[in-house]
Order: structure tokens, then C-alpha cells, then sequence
């Protein structure tokens, strides 16, 4: 039984397990749960994630959520190439040592962001905030400034951690398309 | 070369690390960064950590931050029992699925209600913003309700994952125990 995977590609963590299940040629079901529709609370979705998020997974009855669990999980699973998720301890735990920070930096502050910019004042016909917008603006400019200056030695590095890339880029680029993006906001206006 | 332990044992993330270790008898020589002295932000620390965050470690050489990937460096490079942190892929993967899970649950809320209520106004000397602390009062409300009804099965289990104890605990009773605990305060008050 392939892989079922549950995503809403409007979702910043889902796209990251989307895009590395893709390059990793892992066989795999698409389940959308539609966020806007609210498929997520339905009583389907319940037994996946009690908490009613995407990502999830479900590998032949192993379900799983939390997008970091489910990449360690599948890296090591389906033994893809080990620049994915490095085997050698030290290396591991640097990629770890990203996946473990963005939760708090690139993700709550691009997400927030994003949320109080955009998908509030639609989802609730409200005007923005702008205090609020811009406290969360300063934070993620902070945050880009660390991915800059720190994770990417002043432009030196091109990828996260060590010379090639690992899931650590593909949940950072999945978070930082997403403020900018036209194509979200086309998404979201339809 | 000893473990060096980076902590000030007035952050959770940090006491989660101390008790693995004491817990594991994996030796370690304790540096004490102290926080309210802004030491985090001296000259030598800062080679330590650019995020200016604890806790870290360097063990012989090899610098690590972030409490979750600390924590799974050291439960395999010290081979310490195996329900720490399980070798098992799908066991690991559940208490992964913690580990993630609490940042911005667990961590975020539990240790912004603490900051706004006791911590910022004594900081900086201001009245609480009761607002402030309503908002997160609440939201840590719904997440320790989830971690009673959800993690642990309306209070059916003992542990977080599975039937022993695992680092996915030790990381909960350190954020929980935070906002309530008298020793917390009176070290602050000192
Ligand atoms: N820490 C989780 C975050 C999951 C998450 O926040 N998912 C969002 C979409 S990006 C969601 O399902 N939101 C639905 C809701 O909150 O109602 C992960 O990395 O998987
Ligand atoms: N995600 C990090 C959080 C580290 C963190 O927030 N540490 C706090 C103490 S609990 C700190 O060092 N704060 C100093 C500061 O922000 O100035 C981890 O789990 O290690």
C-alpha cells in the first residue's frame, strides 16, 4: 500500500514533504485537505491528527504528523541519498540543529507575517492591523537577516548546512516563499 | 575532553539538558552562562552561539545548540538505554513527533505567559499588561488540556510517548512546570 500523504499545498510544511517526497521519486497518494473548506475539522481528518493540521502521513497504517518527524522519518525509512538527511552523526545533528531553530524564527515569524498581513483581514473582511503587521515584519526581517548572516555566512553558503542540500533548505524555502508570493495570494483571492 | 554544558538553569530548555545528563551519569563540566548578568551576550559565549541562546554543549570540539537536537546527539552518540530516545524507527518517530510538536505549543505559550505575567514587569519595572497575559494564559490552557486529553489520553498514560519515560518528558515537565513554580520566582526576585 503506497504512502498516503495529507497536505494542503497552500501550507508551508506540506510543501516541503510534497516537494521532497517529488525529488526523492517516493511513490506516494495525494490526499488534499482543503484548509478554506474546513476539511481539516471533519471527522476523516480527526483520526489523522487530532490537532487538525497538515502535514500528516499515514504509511500503511503508521500515521504520523509534525512535518520535521515525518522528513526524519521518511529519510530514514526509504533510504534516499544521504545529503537529504545525513547518517554521520555530527552532520545529522547540524541539519537537526536548523529543523529544531525555524520552528521559532523562520516559521512563527514568516508565518505570522503572512497571517496577519494577508489571510486575516480576508478570512474575517477585516481591515489590517497594522501594528501588529508590522511588529511581525520586523521579526522576520530579523529572522532573514540571522538566515543571512549566520546559517548562510554572509552569502558565502549556498545551502543550510555543509555543501550540498539537505530537508533543512526545503522547509526554509517553503516558509520564506511564502510572504512574497503571488501565487499564494492568487490562491487565497479565488 | 569533557561534555561542556552551556546553561543557565533558569531556562527550561537548558534543565531538560542537565536532567538528561544526570539522569544518563554522562560526565559533563557545567559552564554556567548567566542570563540576567547578560553573559549571553559577552565576547565568549558568542563563539559559542551567534543566536546568543542556550543552551548549547561543545563536546571536544563539536558545538551544538537547540535543546531537541542536543538532546538526539547525545542519546546516540552516548548510547545511553534505549527509552530515552528509541532506536526503533517508528517509536522515534513518535517521540520526534513531540519534540516538534511542543515548540510552538508547549514552549511558546508556557513561556510567553511566564514572561508577560512575572518576568517583563519585573524587567522593566512596568505594571503586567493584563490583556497580554490573558491571551497566552489562555492559550496555554488549551495546550496543556491537549496534553492532558491528547499526549496522554485523558490522563490514561504516564508518558508522553509510549510506555516509558522518554526525552519528549523531560523536555514537557520543564516547560510545565516554569509558570507555576515558587522556586522560579524566588530565584528571580533574588
Ligand atoms: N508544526 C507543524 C505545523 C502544522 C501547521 O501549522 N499546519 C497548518 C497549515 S500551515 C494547519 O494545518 N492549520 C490549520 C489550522 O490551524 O486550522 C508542522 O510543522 O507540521
Ligand atoms: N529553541 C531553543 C530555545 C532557546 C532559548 O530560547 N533560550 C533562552 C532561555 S530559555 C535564552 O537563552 N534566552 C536569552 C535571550 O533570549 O536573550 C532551544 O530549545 O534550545
Amino acid at each position: 500500500m503506497a504512502l498516503k500523504l495529507y497536505v494542503d499545498l497552500m501550507s508551508q510544511p506540506s510543501r516541503a514533504i510534497y516537494l521532497f517526497l517529488k525529488l526523492t521519486k517516493i511513490p506516494f497518494d495525494l490526499k488534499l485537505v482543503k484548509l478554506r473548506e474546513g476539511e481539516h475539522f471533519g471527522e476523516e481528518f480527526g483520526k489523522i491528527n487530532p490537532f487538525r493540521k497538515v502535514p500528516a502521513i499515514d504509511d500503511n497504517g503508521f500515521v504520523l504528523t509534525e512535518s520535521v518527524a515525518i522528513l526524519r522519518y521518511l529519510a530514514r525509512e526509504r533510504k534516499v541519498p544521504d545529503h537529504w538527511y545525513p547518517s554521520d552523526l555530527k552532520k545529522q545533528a547540524k541539519v537537526d540543529e536548523y529543523l529544531e531553530w525555524q520552528h521559532l524564527n523562520t516559521r512563527l515569524f514568516c508565518a505570522m507575517f503572512f497571517r496577519s498581513k494577508f489571510l486575516e483581514p480576508m478570512m474575517f473582511n477585516r481591515p489590517v492591523e497594522e501594528k501588529k503587521v508590522a511588529r511581525f515584519q520586523g521579526e522576520m526581517e530579523k529572522c532573514l537577516a540571522q538566515i543571512e548572516n549566520i546559517w548562510l555566512e554572509n552569502g558565502k553558503k549556498k545551502f543550510i548546512v555543509g555543501e550540498e542540500i539537505s530537508v533543512a533548505d526545503l522547509l526554509a524555502v517553503c516558509e520564506l516563499e511564502q510572504p512574497g508570493s503571488k501565487h499564494t495570494y492568487s490562491c487565497l483571492k479565488q
